[in-house]
């Protein structure tokens, strides 16, 4: 019972084994024929009805019944080919006696789609090799070192839905605990590229950025975009919609213009304007990214180099051949400390080496929240500013930053000059007119003005309740004040901040305003409240000390 | 998009923190009060009628509305409690936009029958933590030691299904890869037991044996059991099924007797002869190794701590004092080497005596089968046949030899005496009365003769093709033919061998034969058999050299 698992590999290494000394000594013979896996399992193939369930089960699984599957030698989580007339399809067994009947296999949405089968079709269930992808999530689990083919097998195999959750969490697992080399990290990289769409711009040079997030309204790519394009650089640049935070950079965009475009479309934009502000869920660019959420979600883990592969293939898959990463450091953010941001910047410039890529790291201040707005709307408005030449200068400060070392890493301008470049850029108004070009090639209102874009008229501020200093501004709460308020799905909803880190305050002076659509999710913003610490306060007199 | 794994704990460490620091100096104050997880929670809850499906999903989880579950901050494989009234569940969230509308919740069976949920029932879904077994769990990912009271809170979650199969596949990972210390598997082995029913037998000594198995027909327990009862231990024996194997232990006495009993039947019949030999399936033993057995199986995973502890921990529960642990080495063994062997020998006596259990452990050549007969009823035969004091010489001899050192350990007899002893309880017909009051205890005929054992009728010889020495008698490959000829199914079914390793054999001598209950089931053998090759010939004259 205990070394049920041991069985398999054992029976089929043993055939390898005695095929190889056959061949080098012929001293030993079988006495019966040499093995052939398929003519066995043919041997234990059989026949019968589906019965559909029209549901989905979230994975390629058949239900057999009990007892004719053990009769069969087929049992719990094996691998089975399920074949109606020619169209067939892998699939994991589950067993059931109460469910199905002898002679009956269950399906559910996925496999009966993919066989068009209906309630009583006669089906022909088989026994199938485990798929190689598993030997190959098992060679990481010994601390082995996983082949390009390999890797890019596994991709393909979690692509086809032919790995199950408890493969692919063993995997996660494993690439956590063992970690991968460099060439790994290249391979997996080239994997997730080549299993989704590529964008082929034909043009140079071909610039992005990536923010490892984690900072409220740190919207900084609303700003790179217009002026790396105004500078002549493209810059085809994808973005994600919030998943636990108040908006994404794909969310707050839309507020100006459509952002779900197909791949061919986002190239006729690019090559239009230089630049784009689109969503990376409808370009399907990484899709084995998207698969392994589920699984790192629920164990909290990310494993380095899937981090890193999974970043620089986005980056990749659009053919970017000067990248920008920003690393925001600092309590609340995803990173706490500058040692690993510094391992992790250097491996990044390590492997985009290796892939061609010119990676520039930036280990910023991640501590404090960028710019006023959080939300949408809110942080439209921050941007737009900032491309007439006002609104807050932090947001301002690190666009240059980020903008000017594209520009020099580029060869556009020389060392030391791309700040002030990218500074002028946004002077002159070239970088807010290109994003009015990118607005209206992306569908939107090029004259867009900031009283045009949608802001609450349910207001909250929350004043100080003592005198003090600014102690910590928490991204995280932000956020999730900012979402009760109706963030992002309500675009003008959000909070503005009126206090940053350090910033002295009275008693009665505004730290920030809760902005909503409507009472009720005003309402809720504050029972919230209630429970989210934003801002904490220093006394300003941290003791006294007193006679008696 | 990538550290959205990090953000749940980030929050909560963060609180935590603040907390402290609270209480340390009173130098940082909360804007805005402390907060409390629950409270947080409760804005989150809604309402939503039930959608049944009326089949099984193989864990707790409910399939939530899309857009509506990310509106209240819920994502796949978020936690949940589910109540209806004052009845509630733990469930795994799913996601789906067509399954289910805004205002509904779907159920599979498990989730729904907890909470006795009826389609349009009303519920109420709410947040909840994620449990402190994952947290555990990735201690154990990390590297580090789990407490003893972190392994029962896993095991507990186990068994509650409160632990997703992605959380147990990185747990059972992680021990392969990480190892458990010896403490963390005795304390692993007490969770196993606590979490089941126990043989509370109130007398002593008890013995207990186990064999890692891979052997065909290994029938020793058949023969320990009546000689160690015979010789006044108790000895309460439980056993597998055949899952891959041509016939478990339990398979194998059905042909005599009942093998299914509850625990306090069980302790019945061994309080009035001593022994027993029962399916441990039927007792409940230690139930949260069965929930393991479909990971393990799926990615070929047997963390040896793990291992270690399923076995102690069915001994354990038995209230046995004394075990002797057989590990069979050889090539189509479950170990194929002596190290191996020795180093989860040393292990095992190790843990034994943490757990206030005398273990000796014999590793035993495990490369031929053991007696004449594979197959429920042919092995019977044997067992018979050796009671008798005929029948295969190595099954009585490796059964003497187990009990002799049972008998050892448990002081009965003096070092050195016990194979005698043993072999003496079965020259006089004592072992085979034992025998036959058991038989009788658990239902069966305790004047059974060997002429009633069904054989069947259907049978054909396999020849040697040439002359030759017989170089291996492959395990695995008889038990798939014993399983195509019927086995264990059709008790009659089998092999009967005629050779063992190291026999010398003529053109046309027999081998094996092959023993079928029908007509169809021996074509179906025959045809594997070409497949399977069971017995390796080495031809006497290895090879010629001659002029030229």
């Amino acid at each position: 019972m205990f070394f049920l698992s041991f069985l398999a590999p054992c029976i089929f290494s043993f055939f390898l084994g005695l095929r190889k000394r056959k061949k080098k000594g012929g001293l030993v013979v079988c006495l019966v024929g040499v093995v052939n896996k398929a003519e066995i399992w043919k041997l234990r193939q059989y026949k019968a009805k589906a019965k559909c369930f029209d549901i989905e089960a979230g994975k390629f699984i058949v239900v057999l019944n009990e007892d004719e599957a053990h009769e069969n030698d087929l049992y719990v989580s094996d691998r089975i080919v399920i074949s109606k007339g020619s169209v067939q399809s892998n699939a994991l067994v589950d067993l059931s006696n109460d469910l199905v009947q002898r002679g009956e296999v269950g399906f559910f949405s996925e496999v009966s789609s993919k066989l068009k089968v209906n309630p009583g079709d006669v089906v022909e269930v088989r026994h199938t090799d485990r798929p190689a992808s598993v030997d190959y999530i098992r060679k990481k689990i010994d601390g082995k070192y996983m082949e390009p083919a390999e890797i890019k097998c596994i991709i393909s195999d979690l692509l086809d839905n032919t790995l199950s959750e408890v493969e692919l969490s063993a995997w996660i697992t494993a690439m956590h605990i063992r970690d991968l080399s460099s060439e790994e990290v290249v391979s997996l990289t080239n994997a997730i590229v080549d299993s989704g769409s590529s964008l082929n711009l034909g043009r140079h040079p071909i610039a992005d950025k990536h923010c490892a997030g984690g900072v409220a309204n740190n919207r900084t790519s609303m700003v790179i975009v217009p002026i790396l394009a105004a500078a002549g650089l493209y810059i085809p640049k994808t973005s994600s919609r919030a998943i636990t935070s108040a908006s994404g950079t794909a969310d707050t965009m839309e507020v100006l213009a459509n952002v779900e475009f197909h791949v061919d479309e986002m190239r006729e934009i690019v090559l239009k304007t230089k630049g784009c502000l689109v969503w990376g869920g409808g370009i399907n660019l990484a899709p084995a990214d998207d698969k392994m959420i589920r699984i790192r979600r629920s164990m909290h883990l990310d494993p380095r180099g899937l981090l890193m592969a999974s970043i620089l293939a986005k980056k990749k898959s659009v053919g970017a051949e000067f990248i920008a990463i920003d690393l925001p450091v600092g309590r609340g953010s995803k990173m706490e400390d500058m040692r690993g941001a510094r391992l992790l910047a250097k491996e990044f410039l390590e492997i985009g080496a290796k892939l061609g890529m010119k990676i520039e790291c930036f280990i910023t201040d991640g501590s404090d929240p960028i710019g006023n707005g959080v939300g949408p709307g809110l942080e439209c408005i921050d941007v737009l500013q900032v491309l007439q030449g006002t609104g807050p200068v932090d947001l301002m400060d690190k666009s240059c930053q980020l903008s000017g070392a594209l520009l020099e890493l580029a060869g556009k301008v020389e060392k030391g000059a791309g700040y002030e470049v990218a500074l002028s850029l946004i002077k002159s108004g070239k970088a807010y007119n290109k994003m009015r070009e990118i607005i209206e090639a992306q569908g939107g209102n090029a004259n867009v003005r900031i009283d045009d874009i949608p802001v609450g008229k349910f207001r909250h501020e929350v004043v100080a309740e003592q005198d003090g200093r600014v102690e910590n501004v928490n991204n995280k709460m932000i956020s999730h004040i900012a979402r009760a308020a109706g963030a992002p799905k309500d675009k003008g909803a959000g909070v503005i901040l009126h206090c940053e880190h350090g910033d002295k305050v009275k008693k009665g002076d505004v730290l920030f305003e809760i902005i909503s659509e409507n009472d009720a999710k005003l309402s809720f913003a504050l029972k919230a409240l209630a429970a989210w610490p934003v801002v904490e306060l220093q006394k300003v007199i941290l003791g006294k000390v007193s006679q008696e």
